[in-house]
């Protein structure tokens, strides 16, 4: 959708998360002339990016802009914010929002970067922001597409989606982040895009781990297509739009994960697939679990309740549960998609 | 769909070409225990099949099957046969099938394993066959999928896709070629499959010049997304079905080729980006030209009569033509395409 030149630029906006993708997004915000501060969890990264103007532990080779500032006061950042992004790990959301929600401004926009479903309560980001906020969904914007962090912070021509069911929120956040090589475009249909942004994740191990298991680009092509056909069943059946799943942030985003070698789900999958359990890929990935791990089981439980066939979910989800090997499963796997078409 | 028991078994097929594809076909059908010959047009090639069980021009690191006899006399490979696999270039399919057309079978089953639209005629590899050889549309059928040739070779699991609109004549094929690591599925959309498998080149030339012009992933899943879209609406306004191109001879290929290093389109797509001209890019690969380069001016023609928009067919098209840099359209298109959404 084209922009609407009669909405006001947003005046400040705050990015409460500086991992790679929280201080590429507050870069992205900066390079496009929005007002933008930066929130770090520990006060040194806060103080290397407002002084240094690097982030050392999650994009070291990337000089940030000078007027991005940082600090590692929430009130600070929140300060007269008229849009927060909230760029946190999609298991941890809840318990930082609730942290901040006494000090959220007045109808500010709700941003949200995380990409994964809350495990126990099954819940997609926003809807995990509105029940802790208490914001109706008009408020709460969700970005996704095929946006490997280290590709945008080096300014990579790169495309996204801003989705909000108020159209004038969404181009407000399409103007603020409109770079030379970022291009966000609009869309109402927000639950389309969570559910491609969390569910790309978990196809993404998949292809890592039949990658780790020697399979070649033939078996990844397949486990694509099949992937996002699972995706798009499961979204359509959640209440998605076809053509969202089809799009930027349905096949676009799953593509880019899952061929890229900069994805962390595909690199974990790979340590699954050469027979690493999970504890042991974690430890071989800087103590760091993948998304994809975590929101397989809440994603597989949605598909059972929604009776929607997830194989491919379901086979990552019995991995990760140690249930089965991933020689096991990838031989089940591929024996089974092979023949659905 | 399932195969049918009570089709029976074809016995003998005869498979001519023995390039890369060619001879990795014969194989599969070898391996699935299906009598086979395959024809070489230069008769060391035949030779080096029939004595040594290789293939040193296109396969030097494969064994053969003992048991795949070949030959450089046409006449001796369809004595017998009750299917003809065509493993020609698409561009020479005519000429080859009328200096045949006399010797073929009666009644025999007419497999296409050409990707690519015909330059002047602007027909499909099947609607050549149909015209030379003035065989029903039952008689012709078509195999596409993710099917990079080395990795089959090696055994790779690959699924493929055989298209025919007689439902008995695809199971026929399918059984053929049923190997283990070879999983064929039948559909009756030839016209989805070849147009699928003719635009994946010329899409996957334009993902090769994105990464020879510097660009990254998120840029080369943004060009796969906008481009399935793009031969989705061709090949729908062609009369194919739109869950063709949603599945592996469609999205599957499409993936396949743009994301493999294998891919001789993707590859001379990289020479073309890196500033060579189509001349120039023909002498770095070994004297080659990729069919994309071949197919583009018919299949953007086909996509102009149809009243169809296809700006990545045409950038890729104005590249060949030497109309404008691989470097000025590279920034035109990523331009144009990061605004679709």
């Amino acid at each position: 959708m084209t922009a609407r030149e009669d909405v006001p630029p947003l005046k400040r906006v705050a990015v409460l998360g500086a991992g790679s993708w929280g201080t590429t997004f507050a870069k992205v915000l900066a390079d496009a002339g929005t007002p933008v501060t930066l929130w770090a969890r520990r006060a040194e990264v806060a103080e290397a990016v407002h002084r240094e103007h690097r982030n050392p532990e999650y994009l070291p080779d990337v000089t940030l802009p000078i007027d991005l500032a940082a600090t590692a006061d929430a009130d600070e950042a929140l300060d007269g914010a008229e849009a927060v992004v909230l760029a946190l790990p999609a298991q941890r959301l809840r318990e930082n929002l609730e942290r901040w929600r006494g000090h959220l401004p007045d109808g500010v926009t709700l941003v949200s970067l995380a990409k994964g479903v809350e495990r126990g309560t099954l819940l997609r980001m926003s809807e995990v922001i509105r029940e802790v906020t208490g914001a109706e969904a008009g408020r709460v914007a969700v970005v996704s597409g095929p946006n490997l962090a280290g590709e945008i912070a080096a300014e990579q021509p790169t495309a996204t989606v801003v989705a909000c069911p108020d159209h004038e929120r969404a181009v407000a956040v399409q103007h603020a982040c409109s770079t030379g090589y970022f291009k966000p475009y609009t869309n109402p249909d927000v639950i389309g895009c969570e559910l491609g942004g969390a569910c790309k994740n978990v196809i993404a191990l998949a292809c890592g781990t039949a990658a780790g298991l020697g399979y070649g680009d033939n078996t990844a092509a397949s486990l694509i297509t099949r992937g996002l056909a699972e995706i798009s069943r499961l979204a359509v059946a959640l209440g998605a739009e076809p053509l969202t799943l089809a799009g930027l942030a349905g096949m676009g985003d799953l593509v880019a994960t899952c061929s890229s070698p900069l994805s962390r789900n595909r690199r974990f999958g790979e340590a699954l697939g050469r027979g690493m359990s999970v504890a042991e890929a974690e430890e071989a990935n800087h103590g760091q679990v993948a998304e994809g791990v975590k929101s397989c089981d809440a994603i597989g439980e949605l598909a059972r309740r929604h009776g929607v066939d997830a194989p491919i979910v379901d086979a990552v989800r019995r991995v990760c549960a140690g249930e089965v090997s991933a020689k096991e499963v990838g031989e089940e796997l591929i024996n089974r998609e092979l023949k659905v078409e």
